[in-house]
This record gives structure tokens, C-alpha cells and sequence, in this order.
């Protein structure tokens, strides 16, 4: 069994936030929208039923988590939850704060237009914002 | 507390599969893709965090079902599973199987073209399998 490595197009597009028990949490490096990323750190999934129960009741378990954490940070006015790979293989699930307001609204941000990547100050302080909400340290 | 009642949008766009313990499971009206959305039973939901916790599990176990009715019925090459509700507020949740041959691939369906209804009997075929996949009656 091949050790868990990060699929290099999430990890060029993203900031890391930390890591869960199992997860991953990645920062979308697009400024136009809070758009976090947990990636479970276990080798060749692609599919969630491809995580045995325990693992995937984890990931459900650290959806939730950053799921409130967007609530708590961003107070959207609605979240979008998926798990597409139709790109990237690596099972990836995405926790995305929407607006009314947004640019995409109301379509789906998944190829809406370019990322605007964030200035660094912006990305430095969002990654603490998370991080303290999340628990987690940058490690 | 107001009973529960399918948005007008869900149900104009789909075919009733039938009921699991939870959720009303329909197929969406579009021979494009396999497509089916699980819809709580519960009034005035929107977000999976708006569920308690013993719902919420529940739903997630809802979705590893009929995501297994998927995998076995369609064998996509990848499956996309997906809370959005930007345009529909009652929460609900995409389970669609997806092919590289597909007409939006690798785009996400929603907002990808115009909706293709299936004809009559292509319809009752794959309700009548799916009903038999998930071991529920059309009630």
C-alpha cells in the first residue's frame, strides 16, 4: 500500500489550513470565495464508499465540523457541500460559503470564471481565523 | 410546526422513486445523467447543519445507500454527490452518476444545457430498477 500524498493541482491552488484525525483542510486560494477543502490522508480514494464505515463517518464527522466553523467565520447565506473529482481524483470534499451576493451566485463556483488568488496578508489572516476555530494548529 | 411539503421545484423536475426512512428520493427528469436527489422529510430545512445530529446521521446513511443503488445499477466512472440549494432553499442532495461520455464531463451538471425529459418507458424502467436496487415500493 502506497503512503497518502497530496494530489500536486490541489496543493498548487490551495493554502494549508492543518490537519483532523483524518482530513486534510486546504484553503481554496480564490479570493472570491470562502471555499475550504478536506482531503481524507488515506492512499487511492476516489469515491466516498471507497473509505471503509469507520472513515467515512470520520469524514462525515469532520464535515460537520468545518461546516460550522464557516457558519461561525463567514455567517453565508447558504453553504455548498460536495464531493465531485470529476478533475482532480483524489477524493476531495469541498465546504464553499455562498453569497447572494458572490460572483457566481447562484450557479456552482466550480469553473466560474479565474481564481483571484489572495493577497498574502488576506490568505495569512483567514488561515488563523480557521485555525483557531478549527481547534488545530498549523503544524 | 408546519408539516413538510416537496418544494414545487423538486417535484416539477422529477420522478418520485419512492420513500426511505428519511428522505423522498427522486430521479431527476433528465436522461442526460442518473440522477437522483434525496430530500429529508422535515419542514423548513435548508442546510445539512439545520438536521439534529441523529437526522443528520441518518441522511448521511441515506446517501451511502442510494450511492451504492448507483454504483451498482450505472457503474459510473465517477460519482458526483452535492448540497447546493442556491436556487431550490429545501434542503436536498445530488447523487449523480457520471461518465468521461457525458454531456457536461468533467463540468458539474447543474445549469450545464437544457434538461432532456426521458421518454415514458425509459422512465418506468429505471424507476422500477432503482426501486428494486433500494428495496423500497413505489408506496
Amino acid at each position: 500500500m502506497s503512503a497518502f500524498e497530496l494530489d500536486a493541482r490541489l496543493r498548487n491552488d490551495t493554502h494549508r489550513v492543518g490537519e483532523l484525525a483524518l482530513c486534510s483542510v486546504l484553503l481554496m486560494d480564490d479570493a472570491r470565495f470562502p471555499w475550504l477543502i478536506l482531503v481524507p490522508r488515506i492512499a487511492g480514494m476516489r469515491e466516498l464508499l471507497d473509505l471503509d464505515d469507520a472513515s467515512r463517518t470520520d469524514l462525515y464527522a469532520e464535515i460537520d465540523r468545518v461546516s460550522r466553523a464557516i457558519r461561525e467565520l463567514y455567517t453565508p447565506d447558504k453553504q455548498n457541500i460536495a464531493a465531485l473529482g470529476n478533475v482532480v481524483e483524489q477524493l476531495h470534499v469541498h465546504v464553499i460559503a455562498r453569497y447572494r451576493s458572490d460572483a457566481a451566485w447562484p450557479r456552482p463556483v466550480w469553473g466560474h470564471g479565474d481564481r483571484i488568488a489572495y493577497a498574502e496578508p488576506a490568505a495569512i489572516e483567514r488561515l488563523i481565523a480557521l485555525r483557531t476555530s478549527l481547534g488545530i494548529g498549523a503544524s
